[in-house]
């Protein structure tokens, strides 16, 4: 068995990281951290793991060496003690903003600060299997996804890969979310009488994921617009752009089948009947499934693709999973078989 | 004109103030008082009134004479202050529990500490007009109510003045409530991934708004059990109760129908068709109508009565507004003629 | 008093023609019909009406003369009749999508037939008061507005009046709606356990309303694309355009106010601070207000601007009261002055 | 592998046994079936399946023999055919409601109408395995469960059980539920902008789960009220009872601890501090827990005890599943592992 360690285990994805390792049939979680809720069962925060586990909250300082080390801290803590953590595992993945772009420059541009261990940069793999699958398989050090820039990313994916898109024209990805995607952590606007119902476009520009659609796309007239909505878990990336002159729908068609052929957790939905007949988040709660979908304005060579998928899970702790699943050479899958519910 | 103030305007039962006297035809709104907002604009907090008003939130101290005060503050802060208070205005309308009890036992009882203020208890009329309209027309001081209590009161009301209970047994007061009945400020449950969906029985026994039935209504063996649901505003109380042998169906619809032709702002919902057979609290969000419904079982004397209100409403500043008007000798209805809104 | 009659009153546009004509402290509502719910109490339909009326519906074909006709019937029926509702009153405003489009051609190509009754689409003028608002003084005949145009239109009015607007760049608008958007009667997708917590983008291209942006707003290259999310009342549009050169942020602030100050209806928001510091559909619920908001990315010259609308209220039956007010000579808001709420 | 067989796989209880058993380490899904979907993938109808399997809904007609048979048709329809069933399969689960109730008397009391095979009634044993885990171990024939009863009876078993009640006393048993306990079918109140936000209390008295309550529980002084609230998944049933003289609060403590401790799927949830201090359906959905709570008024010996489950799993497919592993005579928790999601 696999030991894993979890810092920082008390928020959504450090609880969603539980649940999977959890169940994971080549795991076992030795250790999870948490200073506001030390002493505590993990079930008492995370309710759906009683009589799962009689697991406690310890202090980050107690952390003796495990074979695979996840960081799940808030933003721009994992860089401060990235030597610390690389002393007690061999593996690492931080789910944080920390580690997941290459450049110091970048990351100064996007954060507002200069980074704090800017040589680990360039060791950390970005965690997304769909893009990196070949470098997780022999990597040490592997970063988080952010949720909003893997929505959009799965999203551009078909179509850059198959050189679809003429890349001088702007990219518009409409991004959707669930109130999950702010943390475990409350704030005014996250009070439920003002919560509940919201559509609310909170961000018009300069969203920070915005920076892993440039890194991981190659594309750079790219704008994200957030909007919130009412759903806890779930986000939804609406990309507009323009495809390259003669493409045509079977040319899309053939795009997304062979995404969909290459890899394990992603799907075509595209239907003619039924109710289900384009990706929706809800049906992935709890799922590692990136839905995709698209249509084409054949006139003005305008495609809308669309990406569902759950923020916890493909957004952050499943892809976190799937990602130690290559590292460790274990089928990419394992502990990621739930399919979510319906319905929901 | 009527000259009004409100103390502590920005929380909700303070907003909801705002919207009914910002459009009461009788009355100017003179001053609204905010510490955690001083000097905002009152549309900063309360987003529906802007370009109604360019009201700003000044400080408690700074309150001058009005002819009628509103308190809208935190439970236990009016009590400490009402000589203040009565220097300002000849009518005050306090919307707290500080005066809803009339013996300073049962405040201690139920409060857990001494009444600050005891010999203003008996001054006090409590505030609900379909118990007390006549005293209201002469009142100078007048209570607020509680929001499951006035749900439980008023659901009880007809069987209590038609004599049709058999008070010795136990009535059961089960009450649904939505999130905006704990106010603005939020707290970790009210966190809106924690707080969507659920259905969360909070107190089995020994909520405060007990007390408010019990001294209201003259009955002593009554529970009330509290359950949030997914819901802003409303609430449903659900009565379970014996009535007296003999009592038949026609008897409870002679009792329901009378209550809601001295009331205005009573209605009986009892359909045989629709969608909407019941009382149900959403159709009510913003107005200040309570509805009543009701079922029996004849063979074992158990009946259900039911009502539904906006907790804001009826069961807050709908009803303090309403004794405003019995007080100054207005129109009842005056100011409340929102009639809510289908489809909400 | 004018007397007023309702062609189509069970379904919500109806209903709430019902709640704002009944309300309203010129008219008096002669007669509605309904079909489907022939002699029934309008109340047993739209329960908020209970204790405000004692109509009843009757059939269509039992109406007689009055001062202005509404009709809220499905598309595609009022063409049909359209001779003998101008027989039956003097002024008609019909909220169907029959006689929005001024051409036959249009009609044609994006309703998929040939119009019944060509020769009227010149009569009617295009019942949006912040468009046209000279013409509908003296207008007999007013059609209604699409929801989705409506706040697609208004997003842009500004941009588009002002002339900042690079005309020759496409125009993306991404629409999300609330399920009443779909109207009373519901469908397999509408079963709330299948639209609750949705984020469906149904219609990526091609929605009809996007021919009321095209002809209303003089643009050629508008995509409208539409996604349903969980909410009762309610649209946001978000659009996004290219500014022409030179265009600064206090040029966006200049044109939205000055469409605030010509217009009641309109409101600007945007805030620095609180909860609410952009438009947002949920505090609309009831209310005739339009909120708009917009954000600048100077280097793109790309816009944002946003516009949240109640679709029942501003986007139909609030709009057609307004513009009925202005045929007769009446204070546009008599009859709209409720400002909604908050919470909801 | 068992080979298993499902007669009725389109609706919810039909989705939610397709998604356990393609994922039961001993199960085969051979066969499934739909009318009103002859052709279709099942993922078409069920979302959540897309790329779990490639089984298409056959014609009922067209099912051969297989070692268990899941009957998941509307209520009354199995009854018909059930000697047919019993020659395609050894072992036959019910879920619907035909088979629930031991006496024909009790049916025609409950349903109305005369049981179509009464002899069949005494074969089948009550499928909830917290009160008939012996029998079904050699049981062929299983009934499904009531989804309102199962919450009622896993609330009120540790009190029976420990032998806690005065069963002379009157039974309240209040019950919340989701809207996926009305089926896959829509109907007028169903519609979202009519279901969304509601509490319903649709039935005062005589709902029929209340039969299997008395059935099971021995109990006869039973009354069930039932609200709905807006929710997808999850029903909390919150029973009103009351305790023979001198049972304390430890008592209870050790009643519910048994029950927990006999049954891998109750849980007692009774915390002092955090969230999630009492049962809450919200985050069960997908799974086969039941959280039980309980509080006492010792004066009045007034119990409230609390059961939370996901109607579709505990209180419908999770609960068959289990049955039909103690009928296999395999580990009752096998298939059943998923522990629900948090946040969601």
């Amino acid at each position: 068995m696999i030991r894993a360690g979890i810092i920082g285990g008390s928020g959504y994805t450090g609880g969603e990281l539980l649940r999977l390792l959890l169940a994971h049939p080549q795991v076992e979680v030795a250790q999870v951290t948490s200073r506001s809720h030390l002493g505590e069962y993990v079930y008492q925060v995370h309710p759906n793991l009683r009589k799962q586990t009689q697991l406690k909250f310890i202090d980050p300082e107690q952390v003796t060496p495990v074979d695979v080390l996840f960081l799940a801290l808030p933003h721009g803590q994992a860089q401060h003690k990235i030597d610390h953590y690389a002393s007690l595992a061999e593996r690492i993945v931080d789910l944080s903003a920390d580690f997941r772009l290459r450049s110091p420059e970048a990351y100064r541009r996007w954060y507002g600060s200069e980074h704090a261990a800017p040589a680990w940069l360039g060791r950390f793999v970005y965690g997304l299997p769909e893009l990196h699958r070949v470098e997780l398989r022999s990597a040490r050090y592997v970063s988080g996804v952010g949720c909003n820039a893997t929505a959009s990313n799965l999203a551009l994916l078909p179509l850059v890969q198959a050189g679809l898109l003429d890349e001088s024209a702007q990219v518009v990805i409409e991004i959707k979310v669930g109130s999950s995607e702010s943390g475990a952590e409350g704030n005014p606007g996250s009070h439920h009488p003002e919560r509940s119902g919201v559509i609310r476009t909170f961000s018009a520009f300069g969203h920070r994921h915005t920076a892993e659609v440039i890194q991981e796309m190659g594309l750079h007239n790219v704008l994200l617009t957030m909007t919130s909505v009412d759903l806890v878990r779930g986000a939804l990336a609406t990309v507009h752009a323009t495809l390259k002159p003669g493409v045509a729908l079977k040319d899309l068609w053939k795009a997304y089948r062979a995404a969909a052929s290459e890899n394990p957790f992603l799907r075509v939905v595209r239907e003619q009947r039924g109710i289900y007949r384009v990706p929706e988040p809800k049906i992935l709660a709890g799922s590692n499934y990136a839905d995709l979908g698209f249509d084409l304005d054949e006139a003005s060579r305008h495609v809308v693709s669309i990406c569902a998928i759950d923020n916890l899970m493909k957004g952050a702790s499943g892809s976190a999973v799937q990602c130690m699943n290559l590292m460790l050479g274990l089928d990419e899958t394992l502990g990621l078989e739930f399919p979510g519910l319906h319905p929901i």
